[in-house]
């Protein structure tokens, strides 16, 4: 295999397959970016198994020449290749392949030249990225907003795997996403076509992941399998495995009838919540009494002292009202509500209770209150 | 003690002070900020008995009142009232100490309070923050110069605690400052007024402290004793320890003749240097070969590959050599000199070289080579 390349699409596409490659992974071959050249153009695949991301350069981008002098065939490259194509700065760089263990990558005013042992292309685990019929389109904002809204209320835990991931159920022209460690929830609907149906538990670190790429596109693909997610956008193509097992039924757990009700901003509920850390005995517990006259926001810890924060902007509906939390999940749900107003609505001292953006009833937190020992 | 304070300037004392504190010392009473309201204004100090920093907030900035409705007094308070101040966003914020261990510091509308436990005024060490008759008064640039350009070459490892020092000495109009690990060596000379004669071995990281707090001045004395040095600059005093024993004698380092001369520009070579570290067998150390019509720097390993990358713009005189060392020290050497022009001198294989600025005499860079295996 021999071409030269334009340097920056080149080290475009070599980036972000890398990004799905564990260089301590003990597979060998997997620590390495299969870069193969057929007629189709340059296919650069990085996989640690459970994420596989292919990007595939043309020859030719609109009218212009992006491969050139080339001869087909592939090879398993070090990610070196990567920090090289980064440091040098000709436009164009040239990869030659010698037998299938030695490739050299050298700038095109030859001044740089890096010589690296391969590891031979069959011993690489290729992964099917072939997509599945089922598949739904999503603009980029939707995307976005499914991941940052409710990835972050996975569980980060490995022992029960199905809470890390995500859980999609489309049907009805509803497509609801649902995260929860069991401490709190996070639950998203995003409307689509009539005609989808599935269900499907995808890892929320790859969801994030996705996402990331995603930056600069207008939509992305999403092909449902049996045990495979791909994700195509641009002319890239990213494949996770799914979570197997059945994911805990979540849908009693948003309280039907509530009769606290306590609207506030969000930018000063935060500040409270980051005051009375300070001094919290528990970590991140704090506590949050209201009633029509006073809303605040307090902790104490017999070592370091206490702290009192008056929320000075608020309305509230019901009679007063006192509860503990996690302080951390309140905060990340209301960030991802991504709303100055925020409206909580409570049943009692120890049930669920919901954080809500008022003028947005597509999206819905939930956390669990920690008991006080007050 | 009780005061009410404008935020700003408590918030800028309060955060200058506690960069000196190192949270986690065995000593409680110096994991707390002391606060010390006399007639003179309030002193904030922070130590960690190596390096103290104490700043004053006067009663008045020009005509505007700082500090109002006080009552002098003192008190030794947990680094949390720091977060506080940065958290809370009234003008003001109240101190008031109940006995000497009870603080409670509020928000001026009384919608943010905390309650602090806090240690006994006397349990704390205090430093000594008087100055020596000893002084000399630099520019900012001046210092920050004399940091950049040799506090790096200093030693980090306390095996042999001098040479973790930057070694200041002054006499006959020159201050020459000198830092070396035993493998490099960095050298910049300043001039100062000539009656001033001393010799200090002060810690590298603290001058690196003080440079960072000079931020926004324009000019700083340094006050040398017997056994501290102290650093005073708008309100600020900073006070660190000498380190103890002499200074290795490094005046015959510098070569006087050198007979192989490489003009090269830093860029092109910080660059070569990155691309052969991709393929370094011993951690960092890379190859330099020169002749008159070809200079490269190229790097090998039997693991991973080889590299090699010529330098495009270059003038040498002398006969060819190769000469192999530590890259990252030339690298730091080279970056220190800030100048795109970049001048190597060298005796021979084996032997330290130097690198220069061409243009400027006042500082110079040694490093020893390193063995080459080729």
């Amino acid at each position: 295999m021999r071409f030269t390349i334009n340097r920056e699409e080149f080290l475009k596409g070599l980036t972000t397959s890398s990004r799905a490659i564990n260089s301590k992974n003990p597979i060998a071959a997997l620590t390495n970016l299969k870069i193969e050249l057929n007629e189709n153009g340059l296919f650069i695949t990085g996989s640690n198994r459970d994420l596989t991301i292919r990007t595939l350069i043309p020859y030719f981008l609109d009218d212009k020449e992006i491969i050139r002098n080339y001869q087909i065939g592939s090879v398993l490259v070090n990610l070196k290749i990567v920090d090289f194509c980064r440091e040098v700065k000709t436009e164009e760089v040239v990869l030659e392949v010698n037998d299938e263990t030695i490739a050299t990558i050298a700038s095109s005013n030859g001044n740089n030249e890096m010589t690296l042992q391969c590891i031979k292309v069959d011993e690489y685990y290729d992964v099917d990225l072939e997509p599945d019929s089922l598949e739904i389109t999503l603009t980029k904002n939707e995307f976005s907003n499914i991941v940052n809204q409710t990835a972050f209320a996975a569980s980060l835990k490995e022992q029960r795997l199905i809470l890390t991931a995500l859980n999609l159920e489309a049907n009805e022209g509803k497509l609801t996403v649902t995260a929860t460690d069991s401490a709190r929830m996070a639950r998203k609907e995003t409307l689509v076509p009539d005609n989808i149906s599935f269900v499907a538990n995808i890892p929320a670190k790859m969801m994030v992941e996705v996402d990331h790429l995603l930056e600069g596109q207008e939509y992305i693909t999403i092909s449902i399998g049996d045990k495979k997610a791909l994700f195509s956008f641009d002319k890239i193509v990213v494949a996770t495995t799914l979570v197997a097992g059945d994911y805990p039924n979540t849908k009693n757990i948003v309280p039907k009838v509530t009769n606290h009700h306590l609207m506030v901003k969000a930018s000063e509920v935060l500040s409270a919540i980051r005051l009375a850390n300070l001094v919290t005995e528990r970590e991140n517990v704090v506590d949050f009494s209201m009633s029509p006259e006073n809303v605040q926001i307090s902790a104490k810890s017999s070592q370091t002292g206490s702290g009192v924060n008056k929320i000075g902007a608020f309305q509230y509906e019901g009679s007063p009202l006192r509860i503990s939390f996690n302080s951390e999940f309140v905060s990340q749900a209301i960030k991802a509500l991504g709303s100055e107003d925020i409206l909580f609505e409570f049943i009692g001292e120890m049930k669920p209770f919901v954080i809500k953006n008022p003028n947005d009833d597509s999206i819905i937190q939930i956390v669990t209150p920690v008991r006080a020992y007050y």
